[in-house]
């Protein structure tokens, strides 16, 4: 494929860029790392008041274009990008990397394509031939997404579908968390994926997914963050990035702390990458 | 006063940490602005979500030591300080600039201190001989407060130990809003300021105060927005600077956008810099 044939919708991150990211990146592919669970970056842009979006199941354009290419360099150094059911009903997303020099952007078959993981514990999601995603990988420049589900038996049309494509359901159970809550566990998805050979993801939202992941428990599982701050205030009532609150000894303490942290401006906004401290 | 005078708890900031602030910095003082109100710096520093503090009537250290020089910085770069009454009940603050070279600290009189303003519409600041403000002014290391209240007749023996100290209350009319409350205007609160000869004024917290300042209509009264942006999540329910939604044609829009932007990090935090996009 020449330049020429580059896609329309074909993003270029400045290697420049690309320094200030890499203590934050997941290892190398096929390193070996001995860990049972996949390599996880949690990354996502949020307004000043820690909103992704003005409300639940809209898309707000938050962040620069600069930003839009660095996620998508971000998708191409991942095995996986995963994302929960409310944001791929809400905005159809493509879900594949339109990086210059991954598949189907100047390269050919699927190399740098990330494979999608929805999470979606009751199989809501109602996908067809026309979702964004499938329409990527019809035109080769995306792969089929891992569903994430609680049920044992998914619909046999949502699975027959998703196997056409060379995706599938994958089923985990659900675990009552200490708050009563049934729901996935975060230690079974990683370990699931890890066992698909997904040795990295990259955790992209929406909020319910990024509060979940920030919680006390499931923190550990975190190696890098990576957050655009957008220079705007959204407005009270949007859909807020904040994690449970955290106690101890009866006390409430800050919810989670970075360290080895590294701002870097970016156009109008700022990117923050760190390491979760424990 | 010689260096060995200096009290303990004198802060030093950075030459080279000051130029990035200069655009953002008022007038200097009696470049004669012909404004009929006082130049406004919004400043405060928030968590990753944020967040002020973890709960209302707690002070949550946030932020690095630098940020404390830069904050007194600040503070000497303005005729005024501003909080409201419910940050000044909850912390006892002693609302004087503590930088080395002002006034009480290596400078003779009150040379750079700023004069604490407190917004407080019901006059409910319990405030005594032994509330620190006034120790650090009978030390020679602060000025004593102004008070923005509603009430035509504040309780005469607070406006005794004011006045004896050099502060005074200063009345202003309550105004019924668009959505119905009763308060005080902002556009009143710095034509008041300005009348009393102070040019300008930091606004400090807490978040009532932050968040009525960023609403719609009285975002356009800032001048200059300085915010330091820690890398914590304190996490739900904690005091959350968001301003109100803003609407246009029934759609929600960002309540507030920044521009000529610039994001400087500092220690572990970033501060931000910017003017209110109108």
């Amino acid at each position: 494929m020449t330049t020429a044939e580059l896609p329309e919708d074909t993003l270029v991150f400045a290697d420049e860029c690309k320094a200030f990211l890499e203590p934050y990146m997941p290892p190398k592919k096929g390193s070996g790392t001995a860990s049972d669970i996949a390599w996880t970056t949690l990354t996502f842009a949020t307004s000043l008041d820690s909103q992704l979006a003005l409300s639940p199941g809209t898309r707000t354009v938050l962040s620069g274009p600069d930003s839009k290419a660095m996620t998508h360099y971000l998708r191409s150094r991942h095995d996986a990008i995963m994302i929960g059911v409310g944001t791929v009903v809400a905005d159809d997303p493509g879900l594949n990397c339109r990086l210059k020099g991954v598949g189907g952007y100047g390269e050919v078959g699927l190399k740098g394509q990330p494979r999608p993981v929805i999470i979606d514990p009751k199989a809501r999601w109602n996908f067809s031939d026309t979702s964004k995603i499938f329409c990527m990988l019809r035109e080769g420049r995306g792969r089929a997404p891992y569903i994430i589900t609680s049920l044992a038996m998914p619909p046999p049309e949502k699975t027959a579908l998703l196997e056409r494509y060379g995706g599938k359901f994958i089923t985990l159970p659900l675990v009552t968390s200490p708050d009563g809550k049934e729901q996935l566990e975060w230690r079974s998805i990683l370990a699931a994926l890890k066992k698909e050979g997904l040795e990295s993801v990259m955790v992209e939202g929406g909020g319910a997914v990024i509060n979940s992941l920030l919680e006390p428990r499931s923190q550990e599982f975190i190696e890098s963050v990576i957050v655009t701050i957008a220079p705007t205030w959204l407005g009270q009532g949007g859909v807020v990035v904040s994690p449970p609150r955290r106690f101890e000894g009866g006390q409430v303490i800050p919810a989670s702390r970075l360290t080895s942290v590294c701002w870097q401006p970016f156009g109008e906004d700022v990117v923050l990458c760190g390491k979760i401290k424990l």
